[in-house]
């Protein structure tokens, strides 16, 4: 039964990748360029782009793709800062899916209005393990870590801080109140994806977001992005 | 492409179902008990466990299966206390996977030397999706909710929460630092799993942790038994 499951597996990869080219393809030729931000559940992802949104990216125009299992609540959250959002929900899998793949994107593609956009985030479903598989057509990868999740998560976690181009640590106004080793924790990071930028934040109290604000608008202008 | 993933996980769930029960039904003829153990990446599993198991849950013989993408670490850190633990990394799979399925524990099971313990506690792969659609054979469910995650993470990740007999809600020590509201939290947990039990602690501080410890010697005894 495990063979089986693998081989299975591999094709879905496959076909992921096939769709993913193609939706990338057509975000190209929109001129959009699109972040694919990944986290555990409660890391701050909505929070983080809560705060870049109403500091603005420069004059960007940002628009957002929510991937949950079920629910809109945070494509509520971030509609109410005029910014264009579609809500993508994974429950017609079985008991909801568990990441977001390049043909859930592509089916929302149509709901999505790329001539009014020049960068796209996709706020995958909260997950450290299998959004990092599902390559959905995206220039560049960012994940969060949030201090509250502990310093060897780099170590547990592999694939998903190794495929990322980016990766915020957030929650840093918690530090003082936490045993977490910052040292160790980066020292873990560089083990898995040896000089990968990162980035200290609060998406709580702003400190550090600015340096998320500086690291989208690169993307957006054709830096930092993923082959 | 989507009709055929759901089918394909259904006949997974099928088969998954009844390795669960074959599991179950060796974990009865040894007078085992078992608890699945599930959180988000941080939560607090190992750490909740480190703290039941060195104060000892009354004259019960723990033995813990640490289910992992990759690694030995909460192994590690549990096996210092020295109690019996099994490790099960899922890396096999398709760039590793996100949760336990029966299968994988009845892969295991002839390294557990399941005569020595009265209860196996299940430490589950940190995530609040798969995990909760996979039945290992367990007699009890608990997933734990750290206060650092958020109020909505109940409606987000419904199916975990609805699944479970006992919610841990844990890292009660940082309540001064967050905008978290406890009410709110409960409110949205009693929308999706009405009238579940839950419990607050503090994996950190040890406030609590009694609570859990009575919790797993209740299941050990035949209570709080999923059907």
């Amino acid at each position: 039964m495990h063979r089986t499951k693998v081989r299975v597996a591999s094709d879905l990869l496959d076909a992921n990748e096939t769709i993913a080219r193609a939706n990338r393809a057509d975000f190209d030729r929109a001129g959009v360029r699109v972040v694919n931000l990944m986290s555990a559940p409660g890391a701050g992802k909505t929070a983080l782009l809560e705060r870049v949104l109403i500091d603005g990216v420069g004059e960007l125009r940002v628009g957002v793709l929510e991937g949950d299992v079920q629910g809109s609540l945070d494509a509520d959250r971030l509609s109410a800062l005029h910014v264009p959002v579609t809500q993508l929900n994974t429950d017609p899998g079985f008991g909801g899916e568990c990441h977001l793949d390049a043909n859930m994107v592509r089916s929302a593609l149509g709901a999505m209005e790329l001539g009014e956009v020049d960068l796209l985030v996709i706020e995958n479903v909260g997950n450290l393990v299998c959004p990092a598989e599902f390559r959905v057509g995206e220039d560049a990868r960012a994940m969060i870590s949030s201090v509250t999740e502990g310093e060897d998560k780099p170590l547990k976690y592999p694939l998903m801080f190794r495929t990322c181009e980016l990766v915020v640590v957030n929650k840093i106004d918690l530090l003082p109140h936490l045993d977490f080793s910052l040292e160790r924790f980066l020292e873990n990071l560089e083990r898995v994806n040896p000089g990968v930028e990162h980035m200290l934040l609060s998406a709580r109290t702003g400190k550090g977001v600015e340096g998320f604000a500086r690291w989208l608008t690169a993307v957006a202008g054709g830096e930092a992005a993923h082959a």
